[in-house]
């Protein structure tokens, strides 16, 4: 696992790691970022209008099939440079100690971003989305279309980042 | 990999999968709901007003502090029924063949599901939810807060659907 370069702050809380994984996954493509350091990152995905590639592996090229009527999407990462086992995160923005699953923070037992794009082209086997803040290079898990039905919430509160 | 019991429909397709793995997930809990069987399953979260409990792994008790201030969360599970090399895939409902990036079927490389829920309850590790379509006995990959201001796009479309 690599090492965080941050390690760790005040407050933070890292637990021993379970003795074995339990599933597998596969790369399926890469995403393209103007981003090649974590401080170059937006900090949140909505500073940036930046229109980012992701590139499917073309093993998958058919499973594209008909994502191009999608507006929206929700694309799933791999934070593969976070480390996982901290459980109380000092997130130098927030101040205050905050439990993992209370943060969207890359560090967490399973590094696993879902982010939600706007698609703006689909070329072959890539895709020119924006809403993206992760680093550049950074493997692909999955793409989803996005229902709104089900997928947005609009009234939704997180109290602890409403209050601050 | 375990067998679809469905198999292969007319104008589905599979390829073969990756020679190896890229990466390695921890099961963090357990989802439990009243569903037995897939043919009980809700075809739709909201479907269902059933509320189904989330059991944290006690080892992550700690990244639940805060968690409680939350209206609504992300919660990513793993759907380990699924055979994963399908690239078109032809749902009884919906007829004509698909691109699996275009369907939310538990079928895809890597069979992560994203629902979003209501959060009701949280007692300890247990966590009382609204939202879930899942099998009992779930495994949990992740559980994050959700931001409407990142995760609402109230007027996403996906066309392909909004022309059935």
């Amino acid at each position: 696992m690599p090492e965080d370069p941050y390690g760790i702050r005040p407050g933070e809380l890292a637990v021993s790691p379970p003795e074995r994984f339990d599933a597998e996954l596969y790369f399926i493509g890469r995403i393209r970022t103007p981003w090649k350091t974590r401080d170059e990152c937006p900090k949140n995905a909505r500073e940036s209008e930046a229109v980012c590639t992701i590139e499917v592996d073309p093993r998958w090229a058919q499973a594209l099939t008909g994502i191009e009527t999608c507006t929206h999407l929700l694309v799933l990462y791999w934070m593969d440079r976070a480390r996982r086992d901290l459980v109380l995160q000092a997130p130098r923005h927030y101040g205050a100690p905050r439990g993992t699953f209370a943060l969207r923070s890359p560090v967490r037992p399973n590094p696993i971003a879902a982010s939600v794009v706007r698609l703006v082209k689909v070329d072959g086997t890539s895709l020119s989305v924006v809403g993206l803040d992760c680093l550049d290079g950074t493997p692909l898990l999955d793409l989803k279309p996005y229902f709104a039905s089900t997928d947005a919430v609009p009234d939704a509160v997180v109290g602890w980042h409403a209050e601050r």
